[in-house]
């Protein structure tokens, strides 16, 4: 490698925590360069952020068009090799699509598009483009996430036969029961956020995250949503029942009205031999049970973890890594890809698990306005 | 108090665990004295266990209705004042029946009854009989359960909208994978064991739990229940979409086949103004969750507790106590009953605890057979 | 085994904490009735109290001199067989000594005696009177500690390198900067508590229980101690630095002023092979540390554990028992050896173990006052 | 800001841990660029490093001397800003001094020299030099332990009273009992690494600390060292008593040969109102114990937590943030330092610091040889 791959960012300007996130991940593996890119609608505030962040002005552009049509208009070894779409929900499709359509690798924030329809189309786009695109459901990233996943795939938990999932937030319940806050806030502004609000933001990782670690494909749901008010259309909370297969089922519990809860995403999958479980909050434990066995803890940086899981750990063990660390073995993924290094499946979520993510919220809030009724989310 | 409350005992004998978990509970507070039973349906391996746990012979009777005729018999002083109800399932009808009706006080095992018509009947005869009843959900005993339900009640987290209950093991296990096994063991035979395995019997603790801590009832569930076998026709796994008004929504998880876990049993409450959580195997933490506060972990003990809670605690914070102190908390509320003292109405449960979680069993198996839909579990 | 053994008490009256544990512990196993005893030296209270608990008054006597006349005039098979000493510390040695004498089993509470020259009189009456005596070290009773000696015995975690204790409270800390509180305790008071208050009362069980777990003896102690007021003349706070052999070294903590802390006993033991780490407050987690494996999390009840751990437990894994349950092991060993019983050497602490505690309290308050040198513990 | 600050790199080259923790810390806040440096004594591979990491080799140099000169001769605007200094232990000393002399900032990986000697001399470097230097002592960036200290200062748990700090690992554990191994670990080697290994190595780590969280000097210390083996004679485990002032006392205890642990760094403040825990491997959690209150539980992020310690939280609560984190606020600090911003004197530890460590670990090899006396720590 003679020098780091070129990261334009679209959005993620100011004190957004998203664009934190994504430019330190960048960072981890001294594998990018943020060169420029559109951080904010307004010109001006684009490039007060960039003088911020102490980088050059002469490739913030003044719009995504004119990004596009003056990065094209560079040599070849110049050029953005990647663009992370940070902006607003609603824009993640057309940004994207239209970077596809112009040859650009894409990282894409989740929720991918606002519709399934979207992604299905976007899906169409980027077969015709031949590059790469991730989406960034931050939290496989996760060493042990990703041991969690080889093992499952080793077969050392034997075959899944229950799965549950929950991710508690608590944070939108000061803005709930206040009339006005839950009249003026985005998330729950359909217009602005798309049909969900619980499911779409956070049960989709939850989702995501099943899909990810077991291997399977959920065939059904069956959702209870709440809402808690009656002026208020937005989901805040819900319950979905999953089947896998006949006699492999789930559950998926999201809330943003757990009371007092910060970011608790858990995950236990229960094989025929074995179970593991993962908290987020301590996100460098992983837990192995077996019948008449004593417990087992697995943490990161060990020799007794899966290639893959060692190659997203970068200290030894007892050095805790975090978040950051996670979203960054996604974009070192995709600097392998772009690279074309070896790189394992599942170093970052594709197209696929963004589609899977938004055909989850729509069934699941089908499947509770149709009365809480079984609704299949295979093709 | 002048001497122990003279305790009788039905089954529990031998290497029962559940006979330890009584004859210890009922010594904890210095307020029972086991005089004798009917430990065995064989009679002379109920004489055989009297010895071995020391107690004399001569209040050992072949067999309930010896019982209840000699003690009858004895002077009112002398008499046995409280039968301990431990015999399998099924009979644990007719024996509280029949003793209830010759004016026995009764502490009844969990499930009251096999079905809800005959805890119904149950009701009648102990309306007539005007003497104490009490069913041994044994966790509602634990200090800090107490504590929850108290705080639950003085509104400290606000009008309670969302909970959770969870109840996981994994014992069924290494059964279920194996034909023979599964076709052998009793509690997969609804003919000994009702018409539900894993709700039966751990998900009414879940339910009862709920019910206890919150002082809301359950109006309708909807529950996917899981067999894993074709030839297993009883529930060993379920989960449970809870509604107790509109807008106050829930789930209960309960499951034998959640592999490795011993007895995870976890309860969260979400309230508008903070959220309790607790789990049992580490019964002594209470944590309490407040929007934008510290976490806070009550233990018991301290001067912190409500009265019911401290009045649960032997020793002084930090020694902790189990689950035979649950247990005997269970005890001395009943204890207290029959001296005529002063007592808490949650000190122990009732017909009406019993009543309901014979109610649930049916409605959730009836829910699942259905196809998953809602059924009212009000009567 | 035809009726229960027969118990008498000393002391323990009232709300004595230390009476319900040796009651309740005693009731653990259907192995003990308590029969009298003398509960308070006011005979009327001695007597009240038995009726508080509901025994007879009949053997309830006005001293420890009537107790011995009248209970040696009953016939041998209704004689009390062991008396539990529940005293203030001052009279452990004058009535458990007047006991040995007269031919007693005696069970008796921590510190033996007040002075390491109490202790070896009371080994020589004990070594003259063929009788079974205990000294009641409750924290060796656990299960996970049984456990712990035993995998240690074994060999499991290979030659021990490294010892850690910690017995951590905070209860003096109000007392303590309060002039008037401190000059007024009698735990502060050598008159009434001794020559050492921290180092005595919770110290003692953590060198009690490293020479239990590790099965070595510590031969040399450093140690320096905190009074934090120059009116204070009793230690509050204490570190002792401990030498087994050249090169086994190991440090015990003990506070009564770690403010907050309730009773943070922990114990942490590292071999050439693996460590094991305990916590009272958690009692029922025993964690394996191995170089380079998943930490194991061993629980009691399984089979994985030694004889001696699952001899001291009655239920199931996850069904938490607590520290009732470890002094019902104590007295349960005491049973088995007062029956003639084969039982287990560790089932409970001894007269050596006593004399030890006796001689480490000496030493240590020696070692500091000489100004913080080695002083040696071996005889 | 218009540009990054420029940050050169002494060693870290390769598989380099520390080069890894450093250039990731440097890129948390957008505020460095690495430009140059000397990442290897091989020119080639450090030529080679650069190219691997992605950074232009212009400013890779031969030697020390020569970035000097050939750095000094760039127009001030170009010139590296500040220099990392990551190579083995011994070169801290002289190629700090040299970069102060020739008026570089220094960001110094710790132990910051070989000697107290030799910190002194440098102490009277810095102060001709008019320059800024820090030296890392990683930790002390967490966000919790900045609220810790804050805490302190702020009397939230009153005057300190008790003091313990444990800093155990296990890694020397299987290179001690193999002799080749144990002769051949440059760790060991009093050549390479020092006096003393461990209380070198990790023992100075645990004295900052707390003299960082507490904001007091210690004033003696009595050390007692283990080294295992008799060819061996590096420290890998050692206990030291401390005394702060004649009430004030604490322990240390630092241990490389703790079986299976990994970087148990935990510290636990004890004062007249409350007591403060912390550790390191779950770095989020800041556990604040009051009599008889619940304890609480603070985490990073919250509103409740003070300016400095919300200054090291880049995300909301419950994403947890690492040891990248904690270092990348130090690297901000010094960035503010350099920017001449506004700081906080505890946003990254300085020489006096550096100072305090080396004193602390000829002191504690002191006491230990002169037999486990007190030695003075005051200067």
């Amino acid at each position: 490698m003679s020098s780091k791959i070129k990261l334009g960012i679209l959005g993620g300007g100011g004190d957004s925590l998203i664009g934190i996130l994504h430019r330190v991940a960048s960072a981890m593996y001294d594998r990018y360069e943020v060169v420029g890119g559109v951080f904010n609608p307004e010109h001006e505030e684009s490039l007060n952020f960039a003088k911020a962040i102490g980088i050059p002005t002469n490739r913030i552009y003044k719009d995504l068009d004119h990004l596009i049509s003056e990065e094209k208009a560079l040599p070849q070894e110049e050029r953005m090799q990647v663009i992370s779409v940070l902006t607003p929900n609603f824009l993640h499709f057309p940004m994207a699509k239209k970077l596809l359509e112009n040859g650009f690798n894409v990282i894409c924030e989740k929720p991918m598009t606002t519709t399934y329809e979207e992604a299905k189309i976007l899906e169409k786009t980027l077969e015709q483009s031949k590059t790469i695109f991730a989406v960034t459901y931050t939290y496989t990233g996760y060493p042990m996430i990703r041991q969690m996943k080889e093992m499952i795939a080793a077969g050392e938990i034997g075959k899944v036969q229950k799965v549950d999932v929950q991710y508690y937030q608590g944070w939108i319940n000061p803005i709930i029961h206040d009339s006005e806050k839950r009249a003026n806030t985005w998330r729950l502004d359909p217009e602005k956020s798309g049909i969900s609000c619980c499911v779409g933001d956070i049960g989709t990782h939850a989702f995501d995250m099943i899909e990810y670690v077991t291997g399977l494909e959920v065939q059904e749901v069956l959702a209870d949503l709440n809402y808690l008010y009656e002026d208020n259309v937005m989901d805040i909370d819900g319950t979905v029942l999953l089947r896998f297969s006949e006699h492999v089922k789930g559950v998926l519990r999201s809330s943003q009205i757990a009371t007092g809860e910060e970011n608790n995403f858990a995950v236990k999958i229960y094989g025929e031999k074995a179970g593991l479980k993962w908290e987020q909050e301590n996100p460098n434990y992983l837990y192995l049970l077996e019948d008449g066995q004593p417990m087992r803890v697995l943490k990161p940086g060990h020799a007794y973890n899966s290639e893959l899981s060692l190659d997203g750990t970068k200290l030894p063990p007892g050095h805790p890594e975090g978040i950051f660390d996670s979203m960054g073995n996604i974009y070192k993924g995709v600097a392998k890809a772009i690279r074309n290094e070896d790189y394992h499946p599942a170093e970052f979520p594709t197209m696929k698990d963004g589609i899977r993510g938004m055909n989850f919220i729509e069934k699941a809030v089908e499947s509770h306005k149709k009365g809480n009724v079984w609704v299949s989310i295979t093709e």
